[in-house]
């Protein structure tokens, strides 16, 4: 018997930053039929409250720092006020959103990463994904939108990486449903010169992506990225597009194709 | 045929704002067989939060008005901080909660409450409750956890007294559950007299109500909590107990029972 399929987006800041863009972007993923997810990252919002209550960001290597304060602030912006008015603006849209971090059902387990050279602080990487409570919601014809918050099964809420959230959701739910994940960002795909924005690679195997990266270049920023996306691809998921909001109701758009 | 047993406990800011009180109700709470809902207030957070970001918190007549702002911070305590710290530590207690608000699953639809005298800003009075997103995750022994943020079904999210959330959540599950509504808060009932934390009224059905009332026996703060109260009985709620968090362990503690 074939897996039933399923969708899941992940939208980053530069939909989430700009109203017209997040409206826009969720009357398109209210139209989608079938069985959809919803991922979305943090934005600006999260620093600016942490700015606004005297928190200093602290980023090492483009990552954040989560102290006790900061994780309050990601705690209250990703799972409190942008995914209440996510969910709320779906709904709106007759899309029976529900909400969730990973706390929620258990749905996503991780673990506050190990102090080696940095102590990350509470910043969570995926242990697992339970799939019962995602599938009961799915097959009630309710939408999940997971932001980027898990926990740890002790009482530890964990500030984790939307990116992985994606990935890790889609290899989790990859046993049970034909999974295809798209990343929407800011460009049309993978670019082959960063200052040429029609430069998009179509598609990259496995392979070609050792090329890529070995001849750097893969803008910095992408790798890690793209490093998901092949794990991913090897646990099961049966496709991944990395492409810009358009992608969404136009599957002709440019567009970059990942696959083994 | 009989309808199913379900238990929705409401619970304050004496057992919000106090951790280790928390950690000891969740305890308890995770213990409870059968099916739970728990609804949460917001203690005194919200107002900590909004007094960092320097915003004045505007009260009338004991109510908070909710502006724009304050809407953001109660949405991020709420549904974000409360909500999920909630979860994960039910979580922990292998007690498989879902936090929502009222927005997921459009669970619970609300109206921006009408400008007369005055204007409460994005406060909403509850419409409607959607029981089939609940009665999903009940089926599937998820135990929901639901915060006073409710949306209009057009986008906007409106600010809820969670005691009404309460008693509108029983009403409107009523139909479908043999209903037990139990609003846990720092007395051990209502009291005959404010000034003795033992003057306990074991029991008051809606005649003694208006007796109590009409001689001022009442306190003015037991008042809306009362009418609450005895609406949802007259909505077909079976039995409404007001008791301290020790009640949720221990039946036997004194406590108030209400009835029609």
């Amino acid at each position: 018997m074939s897996k039933p399929k399923l969708h899941i987006i992940k939208i980053g800041g530069n939909v989430i930053d700009h109203e017209e863009n997040l409206s826009s972007f969720l009357v398109d993923f209210s139209k989608l039929e079938g069985l959809n997810i919803l991922v979305h990252g943090g934005g600006k919002k999260a620093t600016e409250i942490a700015k606004k209550l005297q928190l200093e960001p602290k980023m090492i290597g483009g990552r954040r720092i989560t102290d006790a304060d900061n994780l309050e602030v990601v705690t209250m912006v990703y799972a409190g006020l942008l995914n209440k008015n996510i969910v709320a603006n779906l709904q709106k849209n007759n899309c029976n959103a529900i909400g969730l971090s990973g706390a929620d059902g258990n749905a996503i387990k991780a673990n506050k990463r190990i102090v080696k050279e940095i102590d990350y602080g509470f910043a969570g990487d995926v242990d697992e994904v339970d799939t019962n409570t995602i599938s009961v919601l799915l097959e009630n014809n309710l939408i999940p939108v997971f932001c980027a918050i898990t926990h740890n099964k002790e009482g530890q809420l964990l500030n984790t990486n939307a990116d992985t959230i994606a990935s890790e959701l889609a290899s989790g739910l990859a046993k049970k449903y034909e999974v295809s994940l798209t990343y929407i960002f800011e460009k049309k795909g993978v670019l082959e010169s960063i200052d040429d924005e029609d430069s998009v690679i179509e598609s990259i195997d496995s392979e070609m992506y050792e090329t890529l990266k070995n001849n750097n270049i893969i803008a910095a920023g992408m790798l890690p990225k793209l490093e998901n996306c092949f794990y991913a691809l090897s646990r099961g998921v049966a496709e991944i597009h990395i492409a810009n909001s358009d992608f969404i109701t136009n599957k002709n758009t440019q567009h970059t194709t990942l696959s083994l």
